[in-house]
């Protein structure tokens, strides 16, 4: 997407030099700061520490971390090498199920590469079928997506729709595009009137400051607003749809995501507002059913919630301030479990089903069949 | 209730000097700061400038402050400077109610007071009168509210009963005890095992900053959550009853309250918990039916969204740093509206009753004849 009218993906390969650059996230909205990764090592820190994060991008960066592990291979025991390139990796985030998903499938590429050239050559190859997946999933959302923010706009006829977004679900968490996102920029490159909602999304802010950013880049009017406003404007007829992202779909259609989620969807079921998750396929997790009872939520550092990080007008310094007592405890669950119930339809890459067993299956017939 | 294992209230007169004292409350949660009041210009700049916030502390500063302008009386002209004084306090916070109030019933009792000293004698006992009743009032909101939480606590053979609560409906914001923290004060003094979620409450964060001040310095188990999280925490059994304030009531129990309140409110419903709103009878507005429809919600300065305030640990100085991209836009909606159908009842000083116009009535049956 567009940062300073020029398009960028959050990763590319430098043309002349064995080098991948990224976005690093941590430095948005304040700065953009594009980072140079020379070696896996780099991008096992890059992934570890969330200069990338986001489902779609820590998959596409461990892939092409695959790659810089090829290039460094030495002429024999190259298969000792890759194997602890690959634990470097997956060992970064162990929960994300595309970082594994994605050094495995190069493994597995990578076995049938008897030379130090053709590992390479592989590696590369698989990086980029990785991410024009990526690209393509993502498109395939938006485009689904799109059309409902369509039909919204014809019975609005043509008045801007409001959307309302939780989290960062942006192209910031994949290669482009995004999956939340995909719809609204897609329906804003077709001349669709849109106004989007933005969450702050305490504790990490990553709607303040990503989804915010990307929209404001994109030229898409939109409002940032505390977490509490989205029930007020649901009852008052500012909110003409959600949608959000998700981490983890049960193949029933419950939703985990960034916490504060199933509020949102509380609300829209409340005022009869259409409440959309957009997802890969690849976020359904066919081996559960009950989200809520079956999902466990990662507890964060309290840290997060205690301190707040944010820029310094006065010296253009960005610095980390103490916003509780220096005593109080704080709790951080970093998501929280929509049940399908409250779910108006799930957005796929290959179209859009009711967030149910049925409705999965009816788009997925192959993992039917697979129970 | 206690600062530093001192007892204090949030107003208090010297006993030599026509001085007022205050607890400036922008300077929680890193710094106790008292404040003294010489002038009604003073108490004006407190009230106006938020060093007292609340409902019950602002009606009893007024209440001071028109004590401190009876004070200053010249010997003649007197009625005069005491209007001026009146207006400069009404005019600091125009839509509270309380302040209009007091200041009124100030006016109205000093009409009987023909001399200087005689006016300084009704000024001083109707602001008496005026905090005792504000005492009174919040300890049998406690009292009453106290009886659910000892109940929870049987049915749960004494152990640790879970309240949550969203902003400061702390004795901060009253003469002392508070409304919806009354009942948990009492309680803890007696004995029941409790412990509290608090709401941090973007975008001014009253939760993180006042409420878990108040409980810490009483020695009162709580956690700071983002107000994301009571979703998360009522799905999984972590959270027994909700209690909040109220800004303004409607006669049929639609409660105003700070924004966010009603997606809490959705969130108990959902999981059968109990939510309870601990509110005075003054803040009952009786010409009003329908809150979401007929409260108008004051939009605060979209400021308060983009920036916040903490402690920088590195140098001990509070600062304000930028969360959001530099152009985007804030909205700021101060309070949401709760409808009656998820309140489970109202806190009054009166008793319990349903949040519902036969509800209130029945405790508030003098009312009912005025309408």
């Amino acid at each position: 997407m567009l940062v300073g009218k020029k398009h960028f993906r959050t990763i590319w390969r430098d043309k002349d030099r064995p080098v991948l650059h990224i976005i690093d996230q941590r430095h948005l909205p304040h700065n953009f700061v594009i980072e140079e990764l020379h070696s896996v090592a780099d991008v096992a820190t890059a992934i570890k520490d969330m200069h990338v994060r986001g489902a779609g991008v820590i998959g596409v960066t461990a892939a092409y971390g695959m790659y810089l592990a090829a290039l460094a291979l030495p002429e024999k025991d190259m298969d000792d090498d890759l194997f602890s390139a690959a634990d470097l990796l997956k060992a970064t985030r162990p929960t994300a199920v595309n970082l594994a998903w994605a050094v495995d499938r190069q493994l597995e590429a990578l076995r049938k590469g008897k030379s130090r050239e053709k590992k390479i050559e592989i590696a590369l190859q698989t990086a980029e079928e990785i991410i024009n997946e990526d690209l393509d999933c993502c498109r395939k959302i938006g485009s689904h997506g799109m059309a409902i923010i369509d039909e919204i706009s014809r019975k609005k006829n043509g008045a801007p729709v409001n959307i309302l977004t939780h989290c960062n679900a942006g192209w910031l968490g994949f290669a482009d595009y995004g999956t939340a996102t995909a719809p609204i920029y897609l329906a804003a490159e077709n001349g669709a009137a849109l106004h989007v909602w933005v969450d702050e999304t305490r504790p990490r802010n990553q709607g303040a400051s990503l989804t915010a950013w990307e929209l404001g880049e994109q030229g898409i009017s939109h409002t940032v607003i505390p977490d509490n406003t989205g029930g007020h404007l649901m009852q008052h007829g500012m909110v003409d749809m959600v949608i959000v992202g998700t981490d983890r779909t049960t193949r029933r259609g419950d939703v985990a995501n960034k916490i504060g989620t199933y509020l949102k969807a509380l609300a829209a079921r409340d005022n009869n507002i259409p409440f959309y998750v957009a997802l890969p396929s690849s976020s359904i997790d066919w081996n559960i059913g009950d989200g809520v009872g079956e999902i466990p939520i990662e507890e964060r550092d309290a840290r997060e919630v205690r301190y707040i990080i944010g820029l310094d007008e006065s010296d253009q310094k960005v610095k980390e301030v103490l916003i509780t007592p220096k005593d109080s405890k704080a709790a951080n669950y970093g998501f929280d479990v929509t049940p399908a119930r409250l779910v108006t339809g799930l957005i796929t890459e290959r179209g859009i089903c009711e967030a149910s067993e049925e409705g999965i299956f009816s788009l997925f017939p192959e993992k039917h069949d697979q129970k």
